[in-house]
């Protein structure tokens, strides 16, 4: 029975995902920076294994080991891309040791790499995801190195995956994939909404963990906005409304639907100085 | 009347571009970064809308907000690109605001971006480009963003041009594109020459205003160029040819054809202190 | 009869080259950073040259002029990719001096680039190599700069290559490449093995001289191994096995095959103060 209900899941996916479309890109995500041959050595693999593919990075620059940083990123830019896509996912610090390996199934998408919490934006958003556990070493390189997965499994397990083998093959399905704790905002005792800041963007914009929902909900009052003793009353719809005021901080809503921090050709991170994980807090007049 | 002209660049356009070539290719240049979810969020809104194209990144690490140095890479760039190539060119402080948006037909190419002048050098280049101001929303995507047009406008618009439609269909004709007041050069009570650096390349070497034929119009005097205090008296054709003279600066005919600044195997930048901005002068004896 | 002896490498390619597979991938790896036009510029050329190449980068973030990172980092990357597909190498500080350009058909590989130690390591592997010097400028462009030839001859001669064309119809057949003078461990008076750091990774984990090979020489003993003062004694297969030591160096067998010093979610190089060039030594107990 318990074989059985183990396999659940694995059966669904057989049945979904036999048909399923394939677009033939692979995205890259790693925090492999660039200046050494990881990239280039996964996608000759990819290539060697899947010649149609087409490769596309999204990033290689997330900071090292930081699987937050990945899970944000990773869940903002796939979903503009078309189904049949497959998204691989290496940030894996655990490489080597038992932690698992993954596909996910979620909607028209397809994302592989570590078990470890870098699919936990992607899994919040589907609940019925099909997972699978990547066992099947007949797809892995012949030599498996014990420090660069990325290359020796990831990789030919997306070109398989992009070439059209369904995702069963690979391995038993699961349902327990690690989750991170997302950072959740929580009502202080004074009333105030606290949140935090999750991600700072190349032009120094802070995203906090806040969306225009959570401004609305307080009515039509005035909000007081407040990050590390500096406070923010005004809401603009894009950067250069603020016209001559330049140098004043405001709120916006970013690209990614979150509730960002911003000062107008300007860096709000340093001008400010915010950092990831900079508390914020949120209250009505 | 007015009407009749304010449309005549447009029906120019048609007639001319309906049957322009495609080489599928579209190119990005943006300032930013390669950290971040925006690049990767372009190319898969690209690759829903136009499956078949081949993408090619310029940069990603134009200065925040530079438009001159975005301009100067722009031109630099494209011109070697195969006849229907669509530049992409994304620097865009004004976003969601009046600014218009653009598409240049310049000679074989199309050119794709916010109107802030980004186009100037590509402008300059060709008095006949002609230039539509992108309006017609069916091509962007549903949800327009204020703060993200790179995505939600620019990327489906260069994919649907990339795919073969004509310029026309994005929206009106217009004559008067923004234009950079591009570092010009002028002649000082003292007959020296002035003018400036525009750019500080990857090795350090200073782009100067200047190019070989300022050289040659003082005849086969002596030169004596001067930026911040050093004097420089020899042009050199490589890099190598310095010889064991190295770590004095010469200058040398780089190869978007300006006269550069260079110091064999260094940063003439860092060695003498030289900035984008900072005034050069050349003079004969 | 010199003659006909010098032509000798050149007819053995004719015949072993002519039929070839090409793969259609050109791989880019080059000094040249991304902020330039500079990778964009030999991008263009390529494609209008041939427009069914798929580029690859390896990486652009070489540190200026080093040659011996260079070549580290095209052999470790080049050898995951398809047969048949083309390396372009342009790290070339002798740009425009008489220093030559090769192509070098390795195994079922083709390599261009500066005859300046780049192919050193691809050249050690595989005595066999055939290397043409490329001389005939009918595929430069029309105008070939005398600072990029990156752009100007080896961007054009790479995309003949990949197009199928073999590697005699670019020169004569060479058999003296320039090799760096590569690394290499020596016993000292002392019994120990002496070597070298000749890599720093984005991780900060410092790649060695050193191969397993090397620890395995030493029997079953104890091994003590040394850099700038820390002592190692520990061999570990993956980062995580570190388990709660967090902080503690030790060695693993890195995925290009070289013994490598690690700290688990640290960089080694920064904690430990270690830089390429570090000598190291190991000796057994």
């Amino acid at each position: 029975m318990a074989e059985i209900e183990s396999n659940l899941p694995n059966l669904v996916a057989i049945a979904s995902n036999l048909n399923r479309v394939r677009s033939g890109i692979i995205t890259l995500l790693t925090d492999f920076g660039t200046e050494d041959y990881f990239v280039g050595a996964m996608k000759g693999v990819i290539l060697q294994r899947f010649s149609q593919a087409v490769l596309v990075d999204i990033t290689h620059d997330i900071p090292p080991h930081n699987i937050p940083a990945a899970a944000f990123t990773l869940d903002a830019a796939s979903r503009y891309f078309p189904p049949g896509t497959v998204h691989l996912a290496v940030i894996d610090p655990g490489v080597g040791s038992e932690r698992r390996a993954l596909i996910v199934a979620s909607g028209d998408h397809f994302f592989v790499g570590p078990d470890n919490g870098v699919f936990s934006l992607v899994l919040s958003r589907n609940r019925d995801a099909l997972i699978t556990s990547i066992t099947n070493s007949a797809y892995f390189l012949p030599d498996v190195s014990f420090t660069f997965h990325g290359r020796d499994i990831f990789s030919p397990i997306a070109a398989a995956l992009a070439r059209g083998e369904p995702p069963d093959v690979f391995g038993p399905g699961v349902r327990d994939p690690v989750a991170l704790e997302w950072s959740r905002n929580h009502l202080a005792a004074d009333g105030s909404l606290q949140g935090s800041i999750i991600h700072i963007d190349h032009f120094g914009n802070c995203i906090t963990t806040f969306t225009l929902k959570d401004l609305s909900d307080g009515g039509n009052g005035e909000f007081c906005f407040r990050a590390k003793g500096t406070a923010i009353r005004k809401l603009l719809k894009y950067y250069e409304e603020a016209g001559p005021d330049v140098g004043n901080p405001f709120l916006i809503v970013g690209s990614a639907g979150f509730l960002e921090i911003a000062i107008a050709r300007s860096s709000a991170a340093r001008k400010l100085n915010l950092a990831v994980g900079t508390p914020v807090s949120l209250e009505f007049c």
